[in-house]
């Protein structure tokens, strides 16, 4: 475990305008992180950290989440391979967010087998109806049975 | 109010490999909103929409989030002119997480006054002690107090 440590939020000023980092978790102890490819800019993927997590990530350079449907620490590519390696931390205005900007081995982030977990749009202008999402991305990048096996699907009903 | 229908999250396969849009909201009736600079990449902002502004931002082409701190609908520049524009939107794989790239009136998007609100980054490789975040814009592209007089202020403590 590592001995970072996080300061205590005294006042907005310190939190907005100050270089001390005083994240903010929620009451369960959570903060939502927003991973981005480092190259192309686009959003691989959202997750979790708990406080352990953030600061393993911050220690090994490698991106560490907590599972919220497994409620463990996650250390992103260890079953996978695909290790998402830092390139650059963020945190913003009110500290309660976090941006990682990565390299990602294997070139996918995606559980389904795709780059980005991000891989349908959904029109928009439409004002009533269903709609109708749009495929992305055409192909996966590995096939999900190969890297996981039988382990439970994470997508939650 | 808009008249597009959400369908009903039926199977696993169906939200991931469909093309039919079944958001999950949370337990607060919220899903949360990763929001990008359409030219850039840039993360400008996080947030959260519930059902009535996720459609209302998909029939009117603007972001319209959910403010958590004075829980109405936000449709984001209506005070400060820092209107978001939507150039795309994309849901992830579990759809419990939107993706918003935007061009964004003014060139700004966070109230205290900088182009993001990830506007510090944080050092990684550290083992132990404090981080001192690092500023990575030098400069507001607009004065908060202007534009927002007296409001109160979004960051809570």
């Amino acid at each position: 475990m590592s001995d970072i440590k996080f300061e205590q939020r005294k006042t907005i000023e310190q939190v907005e305008e100050s270089t001390e980092l005083a994240p903010k978790f929620d009451q369960d102890g959570l903060i939502p992180v927003v991973t981005t490819d480092f190259n192309s800019g686009e959003v691989l993927m959202q997750g979790y950290m708990n406080e352990i997590s953030f600061k393993k990530t911050i220690s090994l350079g490698e991106a560490v989440y907590f599972s919220r449907s497994r409620k463990i620490l996650w250390h992103k590519g260890k079953t996978s391979g695909l290790v998402q390696k830092i390139k650059e931390i963020r945190i913003d205005d009110d500290q309660d967010c976090v941006w990682l900007r990565v390299d990602v081995q294997g070139g996918a982030s995606c559980h389904v087998g795709y780059r980005s977990c991000f891989y349908r749009s959904v029109p928009f202008g439409e004002k009533s109806g269903s709609i109708v999402l749009k495929f992305e991305e055409k192909e996966k990048v590995f096939d999900p049975k190969e890297v996981y096996g039988n382990a439970p699907n994470p997508t939650k009903l």
